[in-house]
């Protein structure tokens, strides 16, 4: 893969293919050409190709991709073709809302353990998960190898916790504080922009666009 | 603008063309061509051209895009030229960390109440808001007439109130709730997939990309 020259919209489109493909697979279509597949997206065929040769070589002539062999491909590129734990430091508001979510276990995703800084919050449980001391990061981290973290604390507090969680072998990190991170270049941070789903839904609106649908999510 | 042919990625694409107009225009570039615009988000100059067709003729021949207009022009089809009020329905953790987030506010959206059907948290404030109950959606909504509503309320509650904001008039709703609401067809339904945004992180930590940026996000 080369990595250098994927743009980060290339990026973001892959889930798109993945969630429209799987959108294929539960209507038992066996084959897509990226025609149709970019008919479905608004891409045209040239775009699709383009962004799929990125990562490697799945068409066949004469008979398109096979919806079955892409799902699997894709899942396997980005990384959700088996359960990865996370960490999610912040036991506030939003760290209790990210552990009571039940999407992330639906993608892949499994949060093992929840730290909070303030010592009235250590020991407590949420759900079935006691809140331990942000001192534990490293032994935790060490102990279950785990290479991803969630960020839910207050943006005065989260580059030097994203300084903790780097030093522990921390390679990506889902940022919810609306600040920017620094990190070495080995460390990925991925920022969840809320506004933007507001700002889509605002543009919906205004378009009169009236599909009822959760796929406006994507 | 033909509503019906506007595929949903090609709405997404709008706010991604904004941030980095946004970003051109930091850079004090006043004009911009389609190859460019399209080089810096990973898209094709024809791409570009038919993604901003789709909204109105922005182009000017030998010039290409001005940036300014063309960011005030997004702007003002994203709606987010100027500030919206929006409601709250939910005053759990998920309410009380939408309600603390400082993104929105920068963007154009002004969360102005909160509701909660549990009478043990209405009165109680949270930050400079009272929360209320969510009898009082009707009355507020008409008083402020709001159009726009966040729902951050338990999946088994998503439903009933997704209907009683449809009641009041609110045509657009951001569900935090992982289930598909049914509205009308003059009501937008924006669902946010944070699982969406760790699938992104682990594909980026796969792929080795190093970038540090918050430019992930988009």
């Amino acid at each position: 893969m080369r990595n250098e020259e994927i743009p980060n919209p290339a990026v973001y489109r892959l889930s798109f293919y993945l969630r429209q493909l799987e959108s294929f697979r539960r209507g038992d279509r066996h084959t897509i050409s990226s025609r149709q597949l970019g008919e479905a997206l608004g891409y045209s065929d040239a775009q699709v190709r383009k962004d799929l040769a990125y990562f490697g070589q799945f068409g066949h002539p004469g008979i398109g991709y096979r919806v079955e062999d892409l799902v699997h491909q894709l899942k396997k590129i980005l990384g959700t073709d088996k359960i990865s734990n996370v960490l999610l430091v912040g036991a506030g508001n939003l760290g209790r809302a990210l552990l009571a979510y039940k999407g992330f276990l639906q993608k892949g995703f499994r949060i093992v353990a929840i730290f909070d800084a303030d010592a009235a919050k250590v020991g407590k449980k949420i759900g079935d998960l006691p809140v331990r001391s942000d001192q534990d990061i490293a032994s935790v981290a060490a102990e279950l190898q785990i290479r991803m973290a969630m960020l839910a604390v207050p943006v005065a507090a989260a580059q030097s916790v994203a300084n903790q969680l780097v030093t522990v072998g921390i390679k990506g990190i889902l940022n919810f504080a609306p600040v920017a991170l620094n990190v070495p270049g080995d460390v990925v941070v991925q920022s969840v922009d809320l506004a933007l789903q507001l700002e889509q839904l605002s543009f919906r609106m205004t378009l009169g666009d009236a599909s009822p649908s959760d796929e406006s999510s994507l």
